[in-house]
C-alpha cells in the first residue's frame, strides 16, 4: 500500500511547512512505520517539506525497506544517525525539525555536532497528532485485532477452573490469539486473580485460581501492527456481595464512559463521566489510573483520557474505556473496550459480553 | 531478594561518587529494575551518593514496588518526572547525574526547568557497565531462560513439515516456550524459510514451508526478566550443495567466534575470528551485521561484538555469537548461541546441536 503511505507523507509535509523547517527527521519507530510502512527497530525518515524522502535503516531491514517503500530512497547504514547527520549537512538543509519527545539527549548532541551549521528545532508530536484519526485501512486492521481478541477470550473462558494458574491462563489466552492470526500479544497479558486483582498491572504468577476469585484478564492481539486492548473480569463460583457490587459499579461507570466518548467531547469530561460514579459510590481512592487512551500502532497513544488531561475527541479516533475498582488485599474489577469515536453502533470493536460471567 | 539489589545500589553509589554528583537519576527501565527489582514501564530511581534512594512510580505499580523494594522509599505519583524534579530541588541536591542515552530532549528540558538551580550532568552508561558482568543469580535466571528455549526448539523440530507456515511454526515455538515456563518470548520470534532466509530480521509470513527450504528460527524465552537468544537453521529435505556449503561455513565461523570469546579478548578480534572465515570464503558481503551482543535484562545490551567496536570481554559476561550468510533471493543461514565468557565448559547456555538437521 505505498500510496497510503505517500498520502500520509503529504499530510506530514504540510506540518513540516507549518514549522518553517526545511525538513523533519522522524525517529520514533511507529511514526516511521506510519509514514513508510517499514516496521523496524532501527530506522529513521528524513522528510523534506518539498516531499523528498530518505529512509535510513541497517542491513537487517534493507530488503524489507526496498520492498515496502518502493517510492522512497532507502539508505542502508549501520549507524543511521551518523549517516543522516551527514545527509542534513550535505543536502543543504538549513533548519530541520526533530522529535524531541523521542530523541535522547545523547543522540541529539551527536546530531548537532555532526550536522554542523544546520539548525535543529523541536517538531513536537505532529506525526502522533496525524495518527490519532485513523484511516479506514487502520480501523480495519484494529477491528481484526479486536475480533481475534474477542474470539480468543470466548474460547478461553471454557478453560477457567480452580487449580489453573494465572500464568497458565495467560499462556492459553496468548496461544489462542496467535492461533487465531495475531502476530503476537499486543502487550504482556495480565491475569490477576483473587487479591492480585487489586494490582492494576499485575504480572501473572503461579497462583492457582480458587473458587471465590474474581479474575481480571487484560489482553489484546497485535495484528498488522495495530494493538487491541481489552479487559474482562469474571467470577469463579458464585460471587460475594462485595464482588458483585464493585462489578456492577465498574460496569455502570464503563457504560457512562463509553456513552460520553463522542466527537468533540472533552477528554476530562469523558473521564469524569465514569469517575464520578465510582467516587460517588465511595471508591474514588480505589480508581487512580486514567480512564483510557488511544490505540493504534502503539498500545498507548494519543489521546489520553484522564482527569487533568486536555483535548477533545474526534471521529475515527479509537480509544479504550477502562475504569476499575481496586481494593488492596481483597481484589479488583476492570472492564475495558475499544471504541471508535463517532462511528455509532459499529464503533465498539470489542463485543464480548460485559455482564458478569460466573464460571 | 532485596539484599542483592541493595548490593547493586552500593556499587552504583561508587559510580555516582566518581562523577562528582550528589545523586543520579536513573530512568532507564532495565537499570531501575537492576537496582530495585521493580519491573515497571514507568518508574525512576533517585539514588544519592550517600545511599538514600527514592523510587517513584505510578499507582499501577505502587503495591509491587512496596512489596519488591521494602528497603527503598516508594513514591506513588502519576507524573513521576514532575515529582522527581521537585525532589531534586527539595532535597538540597546541587549536582545530579542523569541518563543522557535514555532521557529524551523533551523530558530533559522539563527536568531542568522544574529542578531550578540544580546542575544536571550526563551519567553515561555507568549502570549498563555494572550490568555487563552478571552475578550468580542472574546467570541462573539466564540459564533457565536458555534451557527453556532449547527444550522448546527440541519439541518443535518434530512439527516441521511441508505446508506448515512460518507463522504457525513461530506460534508453536512461542507456545512451547510459554508452556515450559517462559514469561513470554524474549523478542519477536523470527522464522524465515526459503528465500526469506536472506532477510536477517524477517517477520514470519503465511509462506508454507517447502521441501528444499533452509529454515532459520531466531527466538528465545524471557525468564525472570532475562532474555535468551538463540538461532538454529535446519533443512527441510536433503539440502542442495550450496545450502550445505553455507551452513558448514557459518557453523565453522560460529565455532571460531565461540572459541575467541574469552576474558580479555578484544570484541573486534572476536568478530574478526568469525568474519574472516566468511570473508575468505567469498561471502564477506553476505554477512553485514555484528557478530553478537550481551544479553541480560535487555535482549541487546553491552558489550557489542562487531567490527569497528571497541572494548574487551570479561568473565561472567553472557554474549551471543551469531554469524550468518544471507544470499539475496536464495536463502540464508544463521547459528546463534549464548555463551558466558570465562565459564569454561559450562559457559555455553544453549546446548541444542549445531549440526545441520535434515528434517
Amino acid at each position: 500500500m505505498p500510496e497510503i503511505h505517500a498520502a500520509r507523507r503529504r499530510r506530514a509535509q504540510e506540518k513540516i511547512a507549518e514549522t518553517g523547517a526545511d525538513a523533519a527527521l522522524i525517529t520514533a519507530g511507529p511514526n516511521v512505520r506510519y509514514l513508510t510502512g517499514l516496521a523496524s527497530s532501527n530506522a529513521a525518515l528524513l522528510l523534506a517539506a518539498d516531499g523528498a524522502a530518505v529512509l535510513a535503516t541497517d542491513s537487517r531491514y534493507t530488503l524489507a525497506a526496498q520492498r515496502d517503500c518502493p517510492d522512497v530512497e532507502v539508505i542502508s547504514e549501520r549507524f543511521i544517525e551518523t549517516r543522516l547527520a551527514a545527509e542534513l549537512a550535505g543536502r543543504g538543509l538549513r533548519t530541520v525539525a526533530f522529535e524531541a519527545h523521542e530523541m535522547t539527549v545523547e543522540r541529539h548532541a551527536e546530531l548537532v555536532a555532526r550536522a554542523g551549521g544546520v539548525t535543529v528545532i523541536p517538531f513536537g508530536r505532529k506525526i502522533e497528532e496525524l495518527r490519532t484519526v485513523k484511516d479506514p485501512s487502520e480501523i480495519e486492521l484494529l477491528g481484526t485485532a479486536c475480533r481475534i481478541s474477542c474470539q480468543a477470550i470466548a474460547d478461553t473462558f471454557a478453560l477457567i477452573r480452580p487449580g489453573l494458574t494465572e500464568r497458565q491462563l495467560a499462556a492459553a489466552l496468548d496461544a489462542r490469539m496467535t492461533a487465531l492470526g495475531a502476530e503476537r500479544p499486543a502487550f504482556d497479558t495480565i491475569v490477576a486473580s483473587g487479591p492480585n486483582g487489586a494490582i492494576p498491572h499485575h504480572a501473572p504468577t503461579d497462583r492457582p485460581l480458587r473458587r471465590g476469585d474474581l479474575i481480571t484478564m487484560d489482553f489484546g492481539a497485535l495484528y498488522g501492527g495495530y494493538h487491541a486492548d481489552m479487559t474482562r473480569t469474571v467470577a469463579l463460583g458464585e460471587p460475594a456481595g462485595w464482588q458483585r457490587e464493585i462489578y456492577e459499579l465498574v460496569a455502570a461507570a464503563q457504560r457512562a464512559g463509553l456513552d460520553a466518548a463522542r466527537p468533540d467531547a472533552d477528554v476530562a469530561d469523558v473521564d469524569a463521566a465514569a469517575r464520578d460514579l465510582i467516587r460517588d459510590a465511595g471508591h474514588g481512592d480505589h480508581f487512580q489510573h486514567g480512564l483510557g487512551h488511544g490505540v493504534g500502532l502503539e498500545i498507548h497513544e494519543a489521546p489520553a483520557i484522564g482527569y487533568g488531561r486536555t483535548g477533545k475527541l474526534a471521529s475515527r479516533v479509537p480509544v479504550t474505556v477502562e475504569p476499575g475498582v481496586y481494593l488492596p488485599g481483597r481484589g479488583g474489577v476492570r472492564i475495558e473496550d475499544v471504541l471508535v469515536v463517532g462511528a455509532g453502533g459499529t464503533g465498539l470493536l470489542t463485543t464480548t459480553t460485559r455482564e458478569l460471567l460466573v464460571l
